[in-house]
């Protein structure tokens, strides 16, 4: 039986992937890969996801070239989640321009933005 | 607008949490909340999550005592996941009694578990 074959893909045929920074260890973002993005992650040593909005494969970074170069994929006890440790090129995994998409907390009520903005979005997708 | 309300709520009425420690920075499991859930976590300041199994509110550790005091709350930028950093009680996450639920890698193709139990599980939910 295949590694794939281990992973219950959910009924839309995804699993819950979590990438998070080999150096920092900042937890970078929340994504979703099917069969062929999970497979496709582990032959190239890149990730890549399935977009649920795109309802496509998504290389992460092909357009920005923020890649996230894969170093451990890991999976949990009861299969249904994937936890890569990626290099994460040019330390921004979020579209906003920021290190990690988790860049608002919860204080008093309210989600209020922590994290800096490393690079404006318009220079990163600049055609 | 209730910070809960900013929540897109899956089909389900769920979203996707990332629990990572707050000291050693592991990522120690994936799991759902529903709004009671992440009402009751932010209430409390323990983890509480949605059991889909069990279908019903399940406070971390309330049989392991291993429970997730949590020190920070966020969301990410498409607010359909929560990361909590957490104080792991016992640091002890995994039902298997090892620190984190990630505890296989992939390796040439396998699975391998490749960290330790730290207390053999029937201690942990010994009657």
């Amino acid at each position: 039986m295949s590694w794939l074959d281990e992973v219950p893909w959910n009924d839309q045929g995804l699993i819950a992937v979590v990438a998070q920074d080999f150096s920092s260890a900042r937890v970078l973002t929340v994504a979703w890969m099917n069969r062929e993005a999970l497979q496709q992650t582990a032959d190239k040593g890149e990730a890549v996801y399935w977009s649920r909005s795109r309802k496509r494969l998504w290389r992460k970074g092909e357009q920005s070239g923020h890649l996230q170069k894969v170093r451990e994929v890991r999976i949990d006890c009861d299969s249904d989640a994937i936890l890569l440790k990626v290099e994460q090129v040019g330390g921004i995994a979020c579209h906003t321009g920021r290190e990690s998409c988790f860049f608002r907390k919860l204080e008093n009520g309210n989600w209020v933005t922590i994290d800096p903005v490393l690079k404006d979005p318009s220079l990163i997708y600049k055609k």
